[in-house]
């Protein structure tokens, strides 16, 4: 039996797996019910913060997979410590969010919101602009979304290095690759840090005042891992007093953003709403990555994108 | 004697050429009376149209250096007739331009003016976005901005063709060049449409009704050309019947655009003021051009990016 948290929608292509399964389709309320007889459960609503409060329904659950890359939701004691494998949607968004980052650095580069507030005024507004050719970029997480990032900025004419868990050199997507935990040392390096860490223990709050005050007074800042690698505070804070030049935001804290947070009327931000990945027909993808596992699991085959507990990603072959 | 013809300011770095030739500026009103004793002309003020009305005083003339690529402000009959050499500044653009129109490419995909709008409103609405790897594009013009173009979508993951004067196969950086003049033929192949043309009679008005009728109901149009190389109000029929999905204008048949122009307030379009190439320097960068050209003439050796008066711009190499 396959128990299936969906949110407000059931995934889409689901046929082929209901004739081969009993699945059963829950919301946050029912989960704990439904887990009591699940072999297997689909996250599928991704955000939900359900699964640890129902998990103690869970009786005979070998496999959890999760339809997005970061497993933060669900990393919880009892997870970790239990038996279950935990899989992700490792590599549907990559390529998606790298051209979601190089489009945010050439909107700072070109002015592209300041472009928009003058036509909104029907005001002709000479301004110069910025290349992206020749400036730097630092990647903080060097797991298969950074190195797409890494590789499209370096096509687009950036200097790339990377930030890790694991300092190395020789790395074949950012050559260099720093410690993360040593960020204040060497941030000010760049023109443009992007931040796309697992969010662990490790990496909560990593950015913080310290980190922005390493920064350069021009560096732009971009955030497509998640809202809690970020002191709030602080980031507000480095953009109101001009300690950094600007900050493009995808994933924040609180989800929705809400709508007292000054970060939607600072002039120097960009906010998304959680889509930096989310390109027409992703849900799709996201369940073909699951099914790709289904199948596997159902002949009894290794899955894909086994999540390691311990670490809170899917360790690099890289 | 060397006339410069400026336009609210002088050209910075101009002291050494100060200190080797007798340099008189001028404003349009001066310009007839500059010309009558001047051997060469530096057109600083690059869109000025007040060149063919002072013509008449000039006596003297050897060579006229504009500070831009679009040479089409000065390719009046007498000057085409006379021995007068004509140089641009080629080169300068290239790549700030590249860039600029890879971010509008990305704007579009990534609905960056949507999400500024819904930001401005405080507004969290997730959208799905697109993927510009894959996508195809056809960048009309085949000079040295519309090669950088093609390099830069190429490395992003684009898919490009181009189009020019001479159609043929195997051009290092388009592949194959079709015949700019049968664009209705295949521009409905391209997801975006470039214009980067140089205005010539051949060009103008290239980008009518029947170019947006073939082209597809998803392409964007983006013109970091000249103005007229569109038939404007053909574009704001198009954009408003659906007949393609949206337009970046850095340029425009009136400059500035007029307050009353419908481009300004049409949600599927972006304008900018003419100000695609102009990068933090770009300034120094053009007179670094006229300066080098400069020397060379002192010098009596052959000067850089002579303009082919019968085309309308400097032949390419390639």
């Amino acid at each position: 039996m396959l128990a299936v948290l969906s949110g407000e929608k059931h995934p889409p292509d689901m046929h082929p797996i209901e004739q081969s399964a009993v699945v059963r389709y829950t919301d946050a309320a029912g989960l704990a019910d439904a887990l009591r007889d699940a072999d297997a459960l689909f996250v599928y609503d991704f955000l939900s913060t359900a699964v640890p409060g129902a998990w103690h329904g869970s009786n005979r659950l070998r496999w959890l997979h999760i339809a997005s890359a970061g497993v933060d939701p669900v990393m919880f004691p009892a997870l970790r410590e239990s038996d279950v494998v935990l899989t992700n949607s490792r590599g549907v968004f990559d390529d998606s969010i790298a051209e979601y980052v190089l489009g945010t650095i050439l909107a700072f580069a070109k002015d592209l919101p300041g472009s928009l507030r003058l036509q909104q005024r029907s005001t002709w507004q000479h301004r110069e602009t910025e290349r992206i050719g020749g400036r730097s970029a630092l990647v903080v997480g060097t797991g298969p979304i950074g190195r797409s990032i890494a590789r499209l900025l370096k096509a687009a004419g950036l200097r790339v290095s990377g930030a890790g868990r694991t300092p190395r050199d020789g790395d074949p997507d950012f050559g260099e690759v720093r410690p993360s935990t040593e960020l204040g040392d060497y941030v000010g390096e760049f023109d443009y840090v992007v931040a796309v860490a697992p969010l662990t223990e490790q990496t909560k709050g990593l950015f913080d005042a310290n980190a922005f005050a390493a920064m350069r007074e021009s560096a732009r800042f971009i955030n497509v891992g998640r809202g809690e690698l970020v002191v709030t505070g602080d980031l507000v804070d480095a953009l109101r007093e001009g300690r950094i030049a600007g900050a493009a935001l995808d994933v924040f804290d609180t989800e929705p953003l809400p709508v007292e947070s000054p970060l939607w009327t600072m002039d120097n931000v960009l906010v998304s709403p959680h889509m930096s990945g989310d390109v027409v027909g992703w849900r799709n993808a996201l369940v073909e990555v699951f099914a790709d596992n289904f199948w596997r699991w159902r002949a009894g085959q290794p899955l894909r994108n086994v999540v390691d507990k311990r670490l809170g990603y899917v360790p690099s072959t890289n």
